[in-house]
C-alpha cells in the first residue's frame, strides 16, 4: 500500500459487517441500507451477525476467519459491550489495504495483524462522517456505517480523525495454551455449526508439544473431566462415521470433530472447555 | 414529491423486503431472485425475514425501525396470515417518495406514516405486474416481489392498480398506553435480540406521565407481577453490569435494559407483558 | 442453449448459494466474498444456509423449489458429508442454460431435471479454477465459490474441468410415494418455517391415487399413529382458524397445514414421517 492514510483502493467498494446483533430485527439490514444511502454505488456484504452477545473474543475470531478471504474494502465489526462509554470508536488501517471500523476494545486488532499489520489508526472523532442520527446505543448504525460509506465513495483514511498510536488500543485477549510434559494444553475456542471443537492453536503448537504429528496417529484428547481415543486425519473421511478426528481445519486452526456429528454435543464441550491433547 | 402516480426517483433501484418467512428455506432468497429475474440492475436488501409468524403488528413495527434510515425504494413487507382470502393486495406511496407492497392488514401504515404520510394508494389488480405463477399461499413471490421488480424498472406507480381511498384501508392496531396517577402504563412492544424491552411510548410519553425524566432520576418499574428499582439513563454504561435501566432507544422508543444481560430473561417478560413505570 | 460448452449468457453474472453451513459462522458469508474477491461484477445471492447439517435431500429439494424461480446463474449448493473423500466435485450444465456447481452425491441433480434436464457434466479437475487455499474440509470456500466466479467471469463451462457421462453421477435418492386401496401413502418431504408438512408428491398423484380432488372434499389423513379430519383447499382462508388443510402448495407439491398454526406442532411431524390420505 503506498498510502495508509489515502483512500481505499479499486473500483469495488466493498463494506462487510460483522455483529453480534443476530436476525431478529432489522438491525442487521439497516447497516447496509445506511451504507447504501451514503454511496449507492457500495457493496454491502454481511459475513454473520450472530457473535454471541458481548462475546468480543468470538468476534474478533470470526473476523479473522472471514477476512483473509475477501477482497480489499471497509470492514465494519460491532460487538461492542462499552457502546455509549468511555471506549473510543476506531478505523485501523491495515498494511493489505483494508480498513477495519469499530470500537476500540481488541476486537479488531487480531484481523488487523492477518491482515498484514496495523499501518495507521485514527479516533473517529470528525463528525463529519457520522450519520444524521445520533443515538448513544447504535454506534454501528449511527457511526460505524456512515464511515464506512464515506470510505467506500472515497474519503481518504487520514481524514476519517485524529491519528492515535496502534500501542495504546485496547489488546485483544489471548486463549490459554501451553505445551508441557508432551502434551498440548488448550481450550476450545468456538463451536461451529456442526458441532465441531476449534481449538487455540495450529499446526505449530501441536507439532511442538506433541513432535510432528501425521495422519493415522493415535492421540488420546481430554475433553472437560471426559477422555477419548482419537486419530489425527486430513479430513472427516479418513475415519469411520461417528468417530472423532484431529486436525487443522480450513482457516489453519486446530480443530476435534466427529465425522457426520457433532463433537460439541459428542463431549458436552463450548467455548472455553479445557482440552489437553497427547500421544496414545 | 412531485408526482405521487410516477415512478420511484434516483438511480439505487432499491427493493428492500421483511418477512415472518424465516430462514429455513429459501423463501425469503427466492424473493430476490425473482426481482432480478425481472429487474436486473435493481439492488435487493434483506431488512429481516424473523419477524414471528403472522405477527403484523411486530412487522409493522420493524418495518417503520428499519425504513426511516433506509433510502428511497421499493419496499416489500410479507406478514399475511389472510393470503388468498379477500384482504387486498395493496401498494401505498409515501410522501418521502418511497413504494411500500404488501397486503392491507395494517401491516404497512406504520411506515407510511413514518415515511411522511400516505400519498396514494393502489389495489394491485393490474395482472400486467404479476409474476408467471399464480399461487393461492406466496404472494410474496408472485405478486409483491414482481410488482416491486417492476417499480425498480421504472413503471410509474400509478400504473400499478386501481386507486383507491386511504381512509378504507384496514388500520394497523394500537398497543395500550396511558398516563394516570403520576405512572405511565405500558406493554413490551418488542423484545430484540440482547433482550431489551422495547416499550409502547417515547419520551414525550414518559415525560408527560412523570414529568421529564433526567439521566440519574430514580425510578419504580412493575414489569408482569414484578417491580424492581432501576434509574433513567443515557446509555448502558451509565449503570454498574447487570443492572437495569430505561432509556431512550436507538429508534426513539422508550426501553427497558439490564446492562451486559438480557431484560427479558431477568423479568421473565414477553411481547405484551404490562409494564408500569413510576418515580422511585 | 446453443452451446452447452460455453459461457453463461446474459449480463446479470448472478452466483447464487445454497448450504448446510448455518449463520453462526462467517462461513456463509464468506462463499460470497471469494467469488467478490475474484469477478467483482459478479451479482451474490444467498438462497439458504439452514439446510439441515448433512441432509443431502432435503438440500436437493430445497434447490429445486428455489431455482426454478430464478434467472439463469451459477448455483453453488454444498451439502457435502463426503467432503474430502473420493466424492467427485462436479458441475452440470442444464438445458435453460444455469450451471450447478457443488458434490457428486444427488444434491444437484433434481434440480437439473427443472431446470430443463442435464445438458453436460463435468468433473472439476482443473486447478486453474480453484482458490488459493487448499483445504480438505471447505471446497466450498476452495474449490466450488472459486468455479463459480470465474464462470461469472465468462469462462467456458467446458473449460472447467474433464467430461464425464450423467448416468455414471450418484443419483438422487427417492421418497416413498404409493397410491393402493384408494389411499395415497406418502411422507413429510420438509417441514418448513410456519410447520406446514410438505408431502411427497403433487396433484397428478393424489388425484391419481383418491380420484380427482375438490376444494371442500373431506379427507381423512393419518400422520403417525394419528388420524385426524380435514378438507382439500385452495387455501388456508378456506378453513376455519386451527383447522387442518390438504392443499398443493406455492411450489407445486401436496401439502398439509394448519389454517394459523404448525401443522408439525400438532401431529408431533417431522421429515419421513408416514402420512395416509383418504377420502372421508
Amino acid at each position: 500500500m503506498s498510502d495508509a492514510l489515502g483512500p481505499i483502493s479499486g473500483s469495488l467498494r466493498l463494506v462487510t459487517f460483522l455483529t453480534d446483533f443476530g436476525l431478529r430485527d432489522p438491525s442487521a439490514g439497516v447497516l447496509s441500507g445506511v451504507v447504501l444511502a451514503m454511496t449507492p454505488s457500495a457493496r454491502t456484504l454481511d459475513l454473520t451477525h450472530a457473535i454471541p452477545p458481548y462475546d468480543v473474543e468470538a468476534g474478533a475470531e470470526a473476523l479473522v476467519e472471514a477476512l483473509v478471504h475477501l477482497p480489499v474494502g471497509a470492514h465494519v465489526a460491532v460487538v461492542d459491550p462499552g457502546v455509549g462509554t468511555q471506549r473510543r470508536p476506531i478505523a485501523i488501517r491495515c498494511a493489505r489495504g483494508d480498513v477495519l471500523i469499530g470500537p476500540d476494545n481488541g476486537l479488531l486488532l487480531p484481523a488487523a495483524k492477518a491482515l498484514g499489520g496495523v499501518a495507521a489508526v485514527v479516533v473517529l472523532d470528525d463528525e463529519r462522517w457520522w450519520g444524521p442520527n445520533r443515538s448513544h446505543t447504535f454506534h454501528g448504525r449511527d457511526l460505524f456505517a456512515p464511515v464506512a460509506a464515506h470510505l467506500a465513495a472515497g474519503v481518504p483514511f487520514g481524514e476519517l480523525g485524529s491519528p492515535i498510536d496502534a500501542a495504546r488500543l485496547v489488546p485483544a485477549t489471548s486463549l490459554p495454551l501451553e505445551a508441557k510434559n508432551g502434551e498440548l494444553h488448550t481450550v476450545v475456542r468456538i463451536v461451529d455449526g456442526f458441532g465441531t471443537l476449534v481449538l487455540a492453536g495450529d499446526r505449530s503448537d501441536i507439532d511442538g508439544a506433541l513432535g510432528v504429528v501425521s495422519p493415522g496417529d493415535p492421540l488420546s484428547v481430554t475433553i472437560g473431566d471426559e477422555t477419548t481415543a482419537t486419530v489425527w486425519a486430513n479430513r472427516f473421511g479418513d475415519v469411520p462415521e461417528h468417530q472423532p478426528l484431529c486436525y487443522i481445519d480450513s482457516a489453519g486452526r486446530l480443530a476435534l470433530a466427529v465425522n457426520r456429528g457433532s463433537a460439541a454435543d459428542r463431549f458436552k464441550a463450548t467455548r472455553r472447555t479445557p482440552v489437553v491433547i497427547a500421544r496414545a
